[in-house]
């Protein structure tokens, strides 16, 4: 075959893709509702970070004088690109198309997603306190931070917890797709995946991050540290029943240490105030305020190695 | 030194780069055959994942009117592109340069690009097949999915499953180089590494997925759900001898689940069907079918904190 | 509330959220110096990469002939950008602010990048070595990769060494904030995680690399293979003190492989010349040249399963 052949050929591909995705509704989305727009949606992240770290990020040279224009300029562009997202979101819920022939038009989502985009503007003073904490816990916590700038440019627990509290805003207020699209895309920078419906106390501190899974029904108090791989996961359901909606993970109360690699499982787990979790410890059962948990120390073998090469080469046992 | 001066001695760094990088031919490409784009092989992913997806990514509004006419631009531009890269790749693959002073054409290149090509679209409504599998079972398996569309749109294990099943084919047509660019794109977007030489079943579940690595020998049965942080790998070579083209990675068979942090390894390792390997268990053995297998829990040390501050603090050991 | 009423309600937003940026000042960057900019940063680093591996990145059809117009044009274009980004970086270091309204200019700051920017230029020919050392490492110790081209072109451990052999220069003549915005951009697209402190020695190979995390204090000999998961870290510091500028990190003397999911934790902790420390060992203590390190195998717990569901089912304790 060559490059003419391949160009005849196509046609019939053509047909054959176009049988292929009428015969298999779940993996084409026709003559459905429109669906929100991720590149938007990254769009509205970026925006909102420069909004909420202003002279951080995007426009430089901001000072006392002209911050409000700054902040002015934010808000328009935000609440119009948020009111869009969501509305498009809260039809996508209701199952309600629009423009091109279809004429029905969701009048009661639009003024929900005005309703919901006024209240997430509300909420952001808040929210920006809470991460102004967070802010403090990483230069508190982390003795190779320079500044609490550093912090905020750099580290991607701030990014991951920055993207999630302004997606479980969004989450609490029932708006379908968009809170997931934002986390998914804290996931895919950060390698940080905690789902928009987990509840985040204050001053929190993810260190590295990249592994960690903090799941959907989480409840975390204030003042933890978290560090990389740690799992905040569900139990295996027994013989494959789901449990859509019940709490199926943990409980972190304030001012626990989750070192490296902890697993932590169970939505009736509860980890007691002030408890220190050591790296790789796994976790079904709830733990009393003040407790520290450490694995027994695994032992560990050594050998030594003696000569060189395939023939020569031995291991031989020693203790330290 | 000032910038004046800095621009001064730039001329001088221009000469010793141009030395180093011809004295170290492993760190430059010169006088040779054009490589791939990484560029045009991620633009090819995001067309290929419209196609694939209709409604979901790319253009909206989509209807059964008009999808042929989409699915038809979608397959003329990606036809050009697939061929483009694939022809490069290939003449990569025989070291035949092109342009510029390389009169050679490599036809043979070309038909065998021309071929490929085709051959990949002939593929494409089987591995739909296989990926509509794979979005059902992210529904059922996971709790906190809302519903398919959601799964699409934003489970990272789905994105990287359809890249590295895409990238599989090439792989099985022995194109150079662009398979593993493609799962590599995959892999820094999603933390997830499944090499394009990969077996993979019907139905893939891979839950969060960031850490997860799937060497290039493995085979995986149908119905797997594979949790963060798992390995499928090698076993480490004793005395350094490399194994280049043996099965060094385990066979999966079907209905296995493997949950968070599980690392097996070694090519004659088979999990027998419906067996369901616990979180960070190490296996470098096979288990036959239906086997649970978990660590003996790990002995935990409980110390509760007494006093506070250096002087008063002091960890009595309890039991739980 | 509909969407004229949103509109209505955005400058009293406008007012709360000035009230918010104006009472956190951890939280905005006003009245003073800029900060560097991360999206040139990132152009920063993709020009680095077409100058250290002509022809593999950016431009194609390089030639013995026309490489010196190549490189020259790259060091012009580095040399501006990096002078920028570097006399930025200096000015923050100092708090002097520049133009609008501040007239002092930082004299000794520009002086200071000229002086860093030639002197990373200088260091390029040394690093370039270190980095073919680096490629050959990954393709002699990776059976599955197929050359050395494979391994430049898609192994996300090549390139986070890359990031942070340059960023480690640019630490180490104490630019303020670029080394790290250089470093965690390539953990964000990698999952590697390498602080710009930390000394790495030659042919360095980190495989898959999801979740490595290697610290500011660590030291690294030649020849060392790093696996996926892999930890070097601190040791949690006692009663909550913290080390800043203290060795807080292992040292890894050469010819060392950690396996997946190592963690070694302490500054003081030495792992002995050509030591292998096997996969989850978790170790804070010093091991002599040649030791092999694996966790004695835990004890596995294995359960066949008779009948199916719910009521039928059954776990059999057997032994493999």
């Amino acid at each position: 075959m060559d490059h003419r052949q391949l160009h005849e050929s196509l046609p019939a591909i053509v047909d054959t893709l176009v049988k292929s995705v009428m015969g298999e509704p779940r993996m084409q989305h026709l003559n459905r509702v429109d669906l929100p727009n991720r590149d938007v949606v990254i769009e509205i992240i970026k925006k909102l970070r420069q909004l909420v770290y202003p002279g951080y990020f995007g426009k430089q040279g901001l000072t006392s004088e002209n911050v409000t224009y700054r902040i002015g300029e934010l808000v328009m562009e935000l609440a119009e690109l948020l009111y869009d997202q969501i509305r498009c979101c809260m039809r996508y819920g209701e199952q309600i198309p629009e423009g091109n022939g279809h004429s029905e038009i969701c009048e009661e989502c639009n003024r929900a997603a005005a309703k919901i985009t006024h209240a997430f503007f509300e909420r952001m003073p808040a929210v920006r306190e809470l991460l102004a904490g967070d802010v403090q816990a990483a230069f508190d916590s982390d003795p190779a931070a320079k500044g609490t700038d550093e912090t905020i440019f750099c580290y991607p627990g701030l990014f991951a917890g920055f993207v999630q509290r302004f997606a479980h805003v969004l989450h609490e207020m029932n708006v379908p797709l968009l809170p997931r699209i934002m986390t998914e895309y804290a996931h895919s920078l950060t390698g940080i995946d905690i789902h928009p419906g987990a509840r985040l106390g204050q001053r929190l501190f993810v260190d590295h991050g990249t592994g960690v899974v903090i799941g959907e029904t989480t409840v975390i108090g204030n003042n933890v540290k978290i560090y990389q791989g740690v799992t905040l996961g569900a139990v295996a359901p027994e013989f494959g029943q789901l449990l859509r909606g019940q709490k199926r993970h943990p409980t972190i109360e304030d001012d626990v240490v989750l070192y490296a690699g902890a697993t932590i499982l169970g939505g009736e787990t509860v980890i007691g105030k002030a408890s220190v979790i050591g790296g790789n410890v796994f976790l079904t059962a709830s733990v009393p305020a003040g407790t520290r948990v450490t694995n027994e120390p695994s032992k560990l073998r050594y050998k030594q190695r003696k000569g060189r090469g395939r023939a020569t080469e031995s291991l031989i046992d020693f203790e330290i």
